[in-house]
């Protein structure tokens, strides 16, 4: 069993979200959502209500086996805090799987990990992503190292299941 | 590769048809969402969207391996449906596998298809489950035969799971 830290702000995608929770879960694994306050509920973008587990402030990498970072609009916001940016920058340095989709890629861009990466995320943010350093493609998953990027909500099968995957190496 | 009909209407609950049909596609399986009306879009009870790529009327069992009744307000509306009810007792009949979860056991109770059967639903229709002839177990998932029953979104990882095996068989 894996412990994984989720962040969320409010307008995370909603589905972005609880597929891949879930589907952790469904394997045993734990996974700890984290937002900027601890217990409040945040709304998706949709509407889906989510009750966070804990605060991103509060966070230590060493406590977890990977990262998950939703879209929607909620990495707007999440990439303004540098507890966010230091976060990824040490599961980076760790080489523990941080699984990004749509415009998370945001997030990775501030944390500035995506420098020689393949990398995808939602067309959006494409030439976001490649002015920092990535080099963008439009494949449904994009694996590389210990990134793994998917684009959208379509992605969001083959995306947890090469999270499901990467956990088990 | 199994073919999977999922019902819904305006209020379905948004994860328990999103998180089984994404999880079924994951295994190759195709889902089909039917609605009163096809190529609409249907709002789910926390707002996320689902555009139909059917309608219920043009349905026939015999197209499909397997069912899926998502919860929400969405079964009280569909369960007047005549056409539903005839649909949910020919997947029971042949006994292919019917996974319904949390308000969905509303239909199953006005197709008549809970006598005698070990089952679950949210428990605020534990009652009209048991006076249709049920046997109401307050467990994650319940499993009697095809019958694959659950309580709630927090049961959706073993839920789904369930469904997935039963298609194995």
């Amino acid at each position: 069993m894996k412990k994984i830290l989720a962040i969320v702000d409010h307008v995370y995608e909603d589905l972005e979200l609880w597929y891949p929770k879930i589907r952790l879960e469904e394997e045993g694994h734990e996974v700890v959502v984290a937002a900027p306050v601890a217990g409040e509920t945040y709304s998706g973008k949709h509407g889906y209500p989510c009750v966070s587990d804990a605060a991103i402030a509060d966070m230590n990498s060493e406590d977890f086996d990977a990262l998950l970072v939703p879209g929607g609009f909620a990495p707007d916001k999440l990439r303004r805090d540098p507890k966010v940016l230091s976060l990824v920058k040490e599961f980076n340095d760790a080489q523990k799987p941080i699984g990004h989709i749509c415009h998370a890629g945001w997030i990775l861009i501030s944390a500035d990990v995506l420098r020689g990466r393949n990398t995808t995320s939602t067309v959006g943010i494409k030439d976001d992503m490649n002015n920092a350093g990535g080099t963008w493609i439009d494949e449904a998953v994009v694996i590389d190292g210990n990134q793994i990027a998917a684009r959208t909500p379509k992605d969001l099968a083959p995306f947890s299941k090469a999270l499901v995957d990467a956990l088990k190496n």
